[in-house]
C-alpha cells in the first residue's frame, strides 16, 4: 500500500486500477483523501457542507456490494452548491436560500450516484454563481482567490481533498478558478449534458463543468454524465495538426505570466511538430465585440431567472443588483440582436480556422490575484462562452515559485470528445 | 354588473379593463370563476390541486391592495403541475412524486405573482408531460380526452374556471390539447423564457407554453413572463401577406374534419385576400424526416434527465419505460445528427418560404379522440418542436355538433411577436 499522501493525489481512473489490480482498497483512497481534507479545509474552507468520515465510512459499508461492483468504487465526489442534491441543502451562496433543501437531486447527481461515486459535499460557490465570494482560499497561496464561481470545486480538487468535482461555467466560472488553482477544467458544449436541478443564471450561456487533476478524468466522468455504454474505455490520445493562437489582448489585459504560459504552450507544441499560426486581427476584433454580446445576453437573462430574488435586495451583493438592473433594461430586440451575432461570429469564425483543430488561448488574465474578496476577471471566457463552445483549462505552468497558471483550449461546438482526444496529448507535453 | 355565467368567460384583458372601468370588480371575477369551477369541476378533473374559494379569498384580501395596483388585479391563473410552487406540491403525474413539495417558485410563477395573478392551482399533466393521463375530460365531450400532455391547463381554460393557464410542449403538449378543447394554445419559441423550476423533460425540445381563449391573452401574458415594460400595450393586429399552408398528410394521418378546418380557414384567408400557396412536396417530406429526429433527440434526452426516476420503473408507465430504454440505446453521434438535422431543415424551410408570415398546418390529426385513457397522437406537432419554431393553436371550428378543433400557426424561430400579431388578425377572420 502506498503512502495516505500519495493515495488522495491519485487520479480518479488511476486509483480506480489500483483498487482493480489489488493494490489498495476504496477505503484506502476515501481515508486518504479525508486525511487531506481533515488536514487543510480549515485554511482552504472549500466545502459548503459536508459528510464527515464516519457519516462517509456508515455509507460506504451500507452499500459495500453496491459499491464494490460499481464504476466509481464509492471514491467521493465535489457538487457545486448551485446543484440540487436530496441529502445536503443546496444555498447557491445566497442569504436568501441559507438552509435550502432540495427534494430532488439534479440528474448529474443521480448519474453519478448511479455510477458508485458518493457525494462527499456541497462545495463553495458564489452567490448565484455570479460575483461574490464565499470564504475559500486559493490552496496553492491561502492570502489569493481560487477564482469564481465554482471555488470550492476548483480548491478542493486541486488541493486533492477530491479526485473530481462538479462545476457550473456562465462566464468564466470552471475555467478561471481551474486556471488560479492548477486544476483541469472543463466546461461542455451547450445542451450536451443535462441541466435538470442546476440552479440556472442565464439559459443560453449555463453549462455543466468539470473540475479534475487529468484530462482522462474529466473524459470518465462526461461518459458517465452522458451515459455512455462503457464510460472507462479510453480512446488513443489525439495530436493536433495544426492550432491557432490566440494571444487574448483583443479581449482584455493579459500579464507578463500568462503571457509565458501562452509561449511556453506554444514552444512545446512547436518542438513536437504541431503547426501554429496566430489569430487573425479581424477575428480578435470579433471575440472582442462577443465579449459585449456576452454581458448583454447575461444581464437580460438573470433577472428573468432571479426573479423572486430579485424582489429581496437587501440580501443581494451590489454587483448582482446592478446586473439585475441592468438586464431589466435590455430590449428583447437588443438581447436576441446578442445571441444572434454571438451564433453568427461562431460559424464565421470556425470557418476561418477550419483547417485547425484547436484554438489556444488565455484561460484568465494571469496567476490569481491576492485577496479573497474578488474572485478575479472574467472576460478571458466571455467569448468562448457566447459561442457555447467546449473548453478546457490545462494546468502545467507555475510562476513565483508556487502560483500556478492554466491556458484554456478550445474546441468546436458539440465535438467535445474530440477536444478531450487533443487536450490529453497537449497535457502530456506541457510540464507537470 | 353582468351575470356571473359570462363574467367567468371573460377573457383575461377585457376582464382588466372591465374593472379598470368599474363595471365590476376583480372578486366578481374571481368569484365567477369560483361559480364555474365548483360546477364544473367535480366532471371535468382539470386540477390537481387548487386553492378553494375561501383560501384564494383569504389571500385576496390579505394584500388587496397590492393587488389592486397590479396588472392582473389578483385574477387567478392555473399552473401546469410540472411547474414548481413554493406553496403547492408538484407531483408531475407521477406516483414517484406524490405530495413532492418545491422549495421555490419557478420564474415564470414569480413573475406571475410579481405581476398580481394569484396561483389558483395546479392543473393535471401527464407523467412527466409523456403520454400516460391524469383524469382530466374534456369539457366540450366528457367521453374524450382533453389531450395532453397539458390537460388540466387546457380544459380549466376552454371550460372557463380561469381566463389563462400555464402549459409546456416537448412534443405535442400545448398544441393538441388546445385544438381539442378549443383553446388557444401558445409554444413559445424554444429559449426565448427563462425554464428556470420548471422539470425539465428533454432540454433541447422543451418550451413553455401559454393558454388563453384569446390571442390578446398570451401577448399579455408573454409580456408579463418577459418582464416588458408595458406588457397592457397592444400593437396593432398584422393580416399577413401571404401564408404556406401544410396540409399534414405527410407527417401522418390528417382526418376529415381536421382537413376541412384547414380548408375553411384557407377559404378565410383568401375571401379577406391573403395569398395562398401550399407546400412543395419535396418541403413536406423534410417535415417527415422531423418527425424521426424529433423522436431521436427526445428519447435521448429523456433518459438522461429522468435517471432517478428510471430506477424505480415499477412506479412508471409501460410507455415511458419504453422510451427510456429507447433513449439509452441512442449514440450521441446520432442524437447530435438528429439536432443539426433538425436545425439545417429549419433554415432550409423557411428560406423555401421567405416571402410568406405564416406557416398554417393541422394541430392535431382531428377531433378529440374517445376515451380519456390516451391523449392522441402528437405527430402534427413533432416537426415544428425540433425546430424549435414558435407555434399557436386558434381554435373556432366545431365539428359533430359541439366538437372544437383547432389549427395551427407557426412562425419563424424568435419572431414570436410577429406570430402573435398575425394570429391575432387570423383569430379575427375564423368563427367564433
Amino acid at each position: 500500500m502506498k503512502t495516505t499522501d500519495s493515495l488522495s493525489s491519485l487520479g480518479l481512473r488511476r486509483a480506480l486500477q489500483g483498487i482493480e489490480e489489488g493494490l489498495y482498497t476504496a477505503l484506502d483512497i476515501i481515508n486518504a483523501c479525508f486525511d487531506q481534507l481533515e488536514r487543510r479545509e480549515p485554511v482552504v474552507k472549500a466545502w459548503q457542507c459536508r459528510l464527515n468520515r464516519e457519516e462517509y465510512l456508515a455509507q460506504y459499508t451500507k452499500y459495500q456490494s453496491f459499491y464494490e461492483q460499481s464504476i466509481l468504487k464509492g471514491l467521493p465526489v465535489g457538487i457545486k452548491d448551485i446543484i440540487d442534491t436530496a441529502n445536503m441543502p443546496t444555498e447557491m451562496g445566497s442569504a436568501i436560500h441559507k438552509g435550502r433543501q432540495p427534494v430532488d437531486d439534479a440528474a448529474c447527481v443521480s448519474q453519478i450516484r448511479q455510477a458508485g461515486g458518493i457525494v462527499l459535499g456541497k462545495t463553495v460557490t458564489t452567490e448565484f454563481a455570479y460575483f461574490k465570494p464565499g470564504d475559500t482560499c486559493n490552496p496553492k497561496d491561502l492570502l489569493r482567490t481560487p477564482g469564481g464561481s465554482s471555488s470550492g470545486s476548483a480548491a478542493a480538487v486541486a488541493d486533492s481533498m477530491v479526485p473530481v468535482a462538479l462545476g457550473s461555467q456562465t462566464a468564466a466560472s470552471v475555467i478561471r478558478p481551474a486556471a488560479y488553482c492548477g486544476a483541469v477544467g472543463y466546461v461542455a458544449s451547450r445542451g450536451d449534458f443535462s441541466l435538470r436541478g442546476i440552479q440556472p443564471l442565464a439559459q443560453s450561456l449555463d453549462s455543466l463543468g468539470l473540475l479534475a487533476r487529468s484530462v482522462e478524468d474529466i473524459e470518465l466522468m462526461r461518459g458517465i454524465l452522458l451515459k455512455q455504454p462503457s464510460p472507462l474505455d479510453l480512446p488513443a490520445a489525439q495530436k493536433p495538426t495544426k492550432v491557432v493562437v490566440c494571444d487574448g489582448a483583443a479581449i482584455g489585459d493579459v500579464d507578463g505570466a500568462m503571457q509565458a504560459a501562452i509561449q511556453s504552450t506554444v514552444l512545446e507544441l512547436r518542438r513536437h511538430g504541431v503547426d501554429i499560426i496566430e489569430m487573425s486581427a479581424q477575428s480578435s476584433g470579433l471575440l472582442k465585440e462577443l465579449v459585449d454580446h456576452h454581458q448583454c445576453i447575461m444581464a437580460y437573462e438573470v433577472c428573468r431567472n432571479l426573479v423572486q430574488e430579485a424582489a429581496q435586495p437587501e440580501l443581494l451583493s451590489e454587483p448582482l443588483i446592478d446586473l439585475i438592473d441592468r438586464g431589466v433594461a435590455i430590449s428583447y430586440d437588443d438581447y436576441l440582436a446578442a445571441r444572434q451575432q454571438a451564433e453568427k461570429i461562431r460559424e464565421q469564425l470556425w470557418a476561418e480556422y477550419a483547417d485547425c483543430d484547436l484554438m489556444l488561448a488565455p484561460a484568465a488574465p494571469g496567476v490569481a490575484p491576492l485577496g479573497i474578496d474578488k474572485t478575479g476577471a472574467p472576460h478571458m471566457s466571455r467569448p468562448w462562452q457566447a459561442m457555447n463552445l467546449p473548453v478546457i483549462t490545462l494546468p502545467g505552468h507555475v510562476f513565483e515559485g508556487n502560483l500556478p497558471l492554466g491556458v484554456q483550449l478550445v474546441g468546436r461546438l458539440n465535438e467535445d470528445q474530440s477536444l478531450l482526444r487533443l487536450a490529453r496529448w497537449v497535457e502530456g507535453v506541457l510540464p507537470r
